[in-house]
């Protein structure tokens, strides 16, 4: 069986290395070899193995019927959806490890292989190398999904280790993800969120079967985490961490991607340094945890290679995705019940004043002071803290 | 389509409960409704809802055309095997939770499945709730699994944490697990590692497509471990877990089910109370964890129910598993590598002049102490134990 790989970078560099090492596993798995016929790229590696295997056009990769698995592991919307869209009308099975890309055309891709009798898997594109699409499309049918938790992005969870670990403030922290290769030089789509908000929009649109907008996630990122809050953390037996969580509520979902402050007894509690963990409670299953490496060449690739093996076995068939094109409005995020940790200049009796009865935490600072407040609804939490004025940050109790 | 229920206890009944109360998604997901028709029992229930589905006679549903899957959670081998293998063969889909089944006659009745165009699923049978064996098969299928370890027995688990958190002693803590439930009458098969071995030899069997006989892997129990072992981990920084384990050695798997001691670097380390937790390990992904309830009605059934839904979902193909009957040899676990907590009565010299360098741990007994020996063969460690004599206590060192 003949497959191709567009984009030779990190992961797709990653595929073509398992394919090689694991081939005899691998094709005793899906019946016959896999074998490598074209990768996609800009580049031509000169002098490299792969070298005779580059095309740099991918109507050459689509219009050979001898390729019926492609690999998708460019990145970003376009011009991958042009690129995965033309192998699915090909009657080519497709899997990507490209969360953009899967968040914003997922729904109108699965309808695209399912026209075509292929299929489109994503494995990858959450949580790396860590198994979750498949068990909440496979195993976990017999539930409703009430809630997923995640911390899905390791880049920042390496981060908030560090800062947790060693005191250290935000910029040196990030200096040091950098220099190791864990962040990106433009940070942002990590540091503020964005890559996050995208995991968990997918994952809420495979547990409600419809298609969630991750612009309608309100999403917060850690770049306002300073050494002083880790410090108010750490008085309170807590530890910061980057979640993406999703919550049944009225009917719907209430997402939201925000720091959060874990107790020990969270089951993310312990999830440290790249690693990634999904938590999710069903109705009947009750709480259920996916840990594992979640980003990186070889444990992303082995996630796209698994689909591949399962593309192998279907090759004739599709395999059924529920994630209909019809918008789910999520339930409004203003109305979800948290408890909040504050610092404000303010006086303990002006908090007293508008919050009622909220627990202080001190950690020696002359100018201000920390809060924790009982569970209120958010928009009551904003509409109070305006009202106290000089809040200096606030960060959102785990549950 | 209709379904059946062999054996009305716990997890059957949780069967129909979920049924029940998830009836519109699971119909959804599976795009017709599962409609209980008959529950095999020996008890009557008479006066209860279930009472007008109950029989008595396994042929009743063997011999109804219209009954598409049967569900197993009889427990033991006999006479589940011999209702379920009369079940394939009137070509019926059949899911059971029961891993003495499924240790014992797995690779035979799948083999039954495939030539009779239907599938035998067991995802119940290992981890209870948790997704495993379907994560393997589908997931992990570009990795060469190197490791399985597993906590997969929730009675043993919770007895384990309560011994460590409360310094009791085993006898009382058995008591209390009988007394809330958590442990059956006759409690053997858990605390003596049966159940776990079971579990770790349908694991193995998955990982390497072959046939591991459970009576092949050496097994011990936790019926030996005392306060005063607990005392012993504590100054180590340890906990003691009933781990049940499979490693690649010599192009094979080595396993064993035993107590191990933990520290807190272990994935395992934090699994408590009657959760479940199964680490693994692939030549690409690097570690992985799946972490659950590992057993109760709901959990169990949830499972079970989520195998129905796939069986809905292939109603009319073969789900290829690669589970052959020819037998592997297990790689000889006298050869494996470990380091050894031991307490003896001999004196300091004599076990230094024995066991060489090894590290000493008291806790402030007259008549006996505590080490800790550097990694050996397991033969080896057999010859030194045997040379120093009064040898109270051997536990194995978790890697």
């Amino acid at each position: 069986m003949k497959v191709a790989i567009m984009g030779y970078g990190t992961i797709g560099s990653g595929v073509a290395e398992i394919l090689e090492v694991n081939k005899e596993v691998i094709a005793k798995r899906c019946g016959e070899a896999l074998e490598l016929k074209y990768v996609l790229d800009l580049r031509d590696f000169e002098g490299e193995p792969i070298a005779d295997k580059i095309v740099h056009d991918y109507q050459t990769i689509a219009q050979d019927p001898e390729v019926a698995i492609v690999v998708e592991t460019m990145g970003g919307v376009e011009p991958a959806y042009t690129f995965v869209k033309a192998m699915l009308e090909q009657g080519k099975h497709v899997t990507t490890s490209n969360k953009a890309l899967v968040a914003d055309k997922g729904a109108e891709l699965i309808e695209i292989a399912r026209n075509h009798k292929v299929n489109f898997l994503f494995e990858a594109s959450v949580g790396g190398g860590i198994p979750i699409i498949r068990p909440l499309l496979s195993c976990l049918t017999g539930d409703v999904i009430e809630e997923i938790t995640g911390i899905v992005n390791g880049t920042t969870n390496y981060m908030m280790t560090k800062m947790t670990q060693e005191g250290l403030e935000f910029d040196d922290v990030l200096k040091d993800a950098q220099a190791k290769g864990y962040a990106e030089k433009d940070p942002t789509a990590d540091i503020e969120g964005h890559d996050a908000c995208r995991k968990i929009a997918i994952l809420t649109s495979l547990v409600c079967g419809r298609q969630v907008d991750y612009q309608d996630i309100p999403t917060e990122g850690i770049s306002h985490i300073s050494a002083t809050d880790i410090k108010y953390a750490k008085k309170l037996g807590r530890v910061i961490k980057l979640l993406a969580t999703s919550k049944e509520q009225d009917g719907s979902y209430v997402a939201r991607v925000a720091p959060y402050l874990l107790s020990s007894e969270h089951p993310l509690y312990n999830v440290n340094d790249v690693f990634n963990a999904i938590f999710v409670h069903g109705n009947m299953l009750g709480d259920g945890m996916f840990y594992g490496s979640g980003a990186g060449k070889l444990p992303t690739a082995s996630a796209v290679v698994g689909d591949m093996v399962a593309i192998a076995k279907h090759i004739d068939k599709n395999i059924y995705l529920e994630w209909e094109k019809e918008k789910l409005v999520l339930a409004d995020a203003d109305q979800q019940i948290n408890q909040f940790f504050v610092r404000s200049g303010a006086s303990e009796s002006e908090i007293e004043n508008i919050f009622g009865n909220v627990t202080f935490v001190e950690i020696g600072l002359d100018d201000e002071i920390g809060f924790v407040t009982e569970p209120m609804r958010e928009c009551d939490y904003h509409t109070k803290a305006e009202a106290i004025g000089n809040v200096r940050q606030m960060i959102r109790l785990g549950q």
